[in-house]
């Protein structure tokens, strides 16, 4: 049965993760979670196929040779490598507004594609963000839900979520990147094709929080030298600008 | 003080809706909620400008005249045609899947710039929406809701949302549109520019429910004339690929 057969279309039960240390030679065990979830949601048992990721770009099929709720022990079968993995590296680095709503927007960028996401604390982000430890804390949430959205969209990378960074940070980040964009209502059409000869593989996507960037906060983006792009006419909310960003970059750098 | 000034970056205060009844000559009365919300939230006054839309197409650059909770008469100074809209008109029909994502999903289609949404019962559409009352109320939610979207991303149209469809409809819809495509992770790369020669105007984009089309539906709608398409390699949630077809569309309609 070939991956795609297996990975059907009613959710991901053959679909799971082990960081790579449980991984040794032909054998791959699944821990903690990942084992009680298998054994007692999916019910899978010795003889049949799973597939599991590893989060760092490698994916494996794996035949379980035993299962219990504490450890279900396998053996690979066949290696991925960056199994569902876009061509380009996609940074996209959003200004964190209402928590609930920062949250989607990490499921969703997983979803379509993203390699790695920046949580900003921008000048109209919420006071609330401020604290150190309420701040790590939801760093921490929004990782398990960046893993939660590799294994539900069947990716082999766990893409990282920063911890959330100062704006004060951003030239270096795109210093850091081959091409940086900033989502901007006054943008222009976004045209790569027209814009760089070279293969674009590392690019940088800054979208907005709840209220978008200040003036200062544009000017300082672009100052670094981000290129500003419209997603057209009418004004979306921050997270149909994040998802709507990334779309219209991965399609335009052809991962889409 | 032009639209685009006005409008601002923080919410809406000045973007109204009014339906064309309410309109006479240079005379347009905000009544109902509308009024209230004006005079009551935006604490508006006599003398303010405000923008208002008739969910048909037009919009209004009005100054207040009298403002009570029950009445908000108004002079309309300037008129603008589609304001917000895209060239392309696209009708969204999206499986129906769980309630609240379907929400979401008529938020998202009416900011990005769908011109129709048709909600579908599909096969894989939960069993609970098919009561004709429970059916009815969820429309009239999904319209109100359309309303507010419009408002939030200064549109003049209101997307108007068809009561839940039946599959056995879609070859008719498919004929009624120009060109009509499906979301299918077996599709190929969307290239409108490689298939049609004449500028598409009427588009129609089929997405499906949580656990996708059937085969056959997928059969029954490629049979009738839709072209599959992809949206990259990663499987995508239901309001995910809602949002990512819309904007791919648009993209390559040239209205994103």
């Amino acid at each position: 049965m070939t991956y795609r057969e297996r990975q059907g279309r009613s959710g991901a039960p053959g679909f799971f993760w082990a960081p790579p240390d449980q991984i040794e030679g032909k054998t791959l065990r699944l821990a903690g979670q990942e084992a009680r979830h298998a054994v007692s949601v999916c019910r899978l048992q010795a003889g049949e196929m799973i597939t599991v990721a590893d989060g760092a770009g490698n994916a494996y099929d794996c035949e379980i040779e035993r299962a219990t709720t504490r450890e279900v022990s396998t053996t690979i079968i066949r290696a991925h490598r960056q199994l569902g993995e876009p061509l380009t590296h996609i940074t996209l680095a959003v200004g964190v507004g209402k928590p609930a709503n920062f949250d989607w927007i990490v499921e969703k960028a997983v979803e379509l594609g993203a390699s790695r996401i920046v949580p900003l604390r921008a000048a109209q982000s919420p006071a609330g963000i401020g604290g150190t430890q309420a701040a790590a804390r939801r760093a921490e949430r929004w990782r398990r839900l960046a893993l939660g959205a590799m294994k539900q969209c069947l990716r082999s990378v766990c893409p990282p979520v920063d911890d959330i960074a100062e704006m004060s940070g951003m030239p270096a980040l795109i210093e850091d990147h081959q091409y940086s964009l900033l989502a901007d209502p006054d943008g222009l059409r976004l045209d790569l094709a027209g814009q760089t000869a070279q293969r674009i593989t590392r690019a940088l996507v800054f979208v907005g929080p709840e209220s978008g960037f200040t003036v200062d906060e544009r000017r300082a983006i672009t100052g670094a030298g981000a290129l500003p792009f419209t997603l057209g006419a009418r004004r979306l909310r921050a997270e149909t600008a994040a998802v709507a960003a990334l779309a219209l970059v991965m399609r335009e750098l052809g991962d889409l």
